[in-house]
């Protein structure tokens, strides 16, 4: 995560054979998998981890939105990064965007996911205040967790 | 397909288990897979099969962006109908949209995915004048294909 | 299912391009999914609904052992025949084979999961009596059920 | 990879939000995919890359076999430890074997997969030698590739 106003956290990820198609590229689905794999490890950095947040707090991030624009094509067994970050942290909605990039920085893809706050029955409420506070402020959240 | 202006095709999906995820309700990326299912159905309905354009045509319709919003969950084993029409079909861009719809005729998401046409190595090439002018008259295609 | 001593249920499904890897083949992880797609049908012949098991009564058929025998590639847009028999069930232990059958009965692949009846934690239980009787008599239960 | 007579490679995984499903485990088809990682990974520290075999060699390790015993289920975010063993490196057959380690060791599955060796359009062919000799002595050619 870089210093400075724009932060983001990079995550590896290696192209599985399941994931390629016939086109013996990356099924265009994949990519919402790995913005997932994206966004965890955005709380992993921030000093939570996304599964406490279901297990403890019962509190979801639900997907309402979901989008990607493919630059290139993946490719089996490459490394890609999945840089994610934080548009918005409301009361009541996230959003995060990412970019993947391939090998040498090739684009691959870009991409939004818009999510509301529920509890485990789907009923809306809002993100904990720690959460709100920790993805609004990045930088200063992986510090106090050192 | 209905007759008149406003034509699609209707597909019937079950939801699997295998995408469902522990949120019990199927994972997000799923309905991108799904959205396939409707444009492939959508091709044979008109009277020509997607795996016979890409092997004798040489003719691939690769993804360039794709989008979902998420109006209400998909549940196991539910059986969904993804309806696909044509928004656009150009030279050398396609454009589906899709409204998937569960039992009763709820409303579970909503999505559009735009094609660019290439080669079997990923060049750029043109849309060949059957498959364009198909998509673009769906209604008497059918038809035509009786 | 076909009168006699002989008991099975046949549940089609088509190759989708998700399912496909760079081999140009369905990837091999599918014919586990679709295994369960036939035991899922199996389920609804006998006239009940897997879904019912688990949510009214609390009652889940876990894998704990799943084999495949591959004989011949399943490749996109083909229409597979998954034929489901039980072939054990015990108050704990309930075990299915498969055959999958493609184009002109071309024999794709044959497996064998082995499931043990736990509750909604994961604990062993038993198998509701009726539920069992079902899959011990197929053939009488489908004509209870019409 | 150890030293001695027992030689295997580990490679670690972190289960998905995608992979678990609705009995909130890692739903059992994955186990397959989690074993083509190790498989691969045992190949990359030999020395060798699986993309290259199939590439530059235009040889392929077609599954004839799978199988899977689940031990205990895998979560979701729960880190776990592929250990690939080659059981067999013949001239037309490859066997590897797998173990599946949760968090402290936990035992989470067990299973083999047998491999035919083809080309690119199916056909059997023979494994070349230097693979051969590879997987028949990982530890040397470990240290050989240093």
């Amino acid at each position: 995560m870089p210093a400075g106003g724009d932060h983001y956290v990079d995550f590896a990820v290696r192209v599985r054979y399941a994931e390629t198609d016939q086109m013996q590229v990356a099924y265009y689905a994949n990519h919402f998998v790995w913005f997932e794999l994206g966004r965890t490890e955005l709380f992993r950095q921030l000093g939570y981890v996304y599964r406490e947040l279901e297990e403890q707090e019962g509190c979801y991030l639900v997907v309402a939105e979901a989008s990607c624009r493919y630059h290139s094509p993946a490719r089996y067994d490459e490394v890609l990064t999945v840089r994610t970050r934080v548009k918005a942290a409301r009361t009541r909605v996230v959003v995060f965007t990412y970019e993947i990039l391939g090998p040498e920085g090739k684009k691959v893809a870009t991409g939004e996911t818009v999510h509301v706050i529920t509890d485990g029955k789907g009923k809306p409420r809002t993100l904990p205040e720690k959460y709100k506070q920790a993805l609004l402020a990045p930088a200063r959240a992986v510090q106090a967790s050192r």
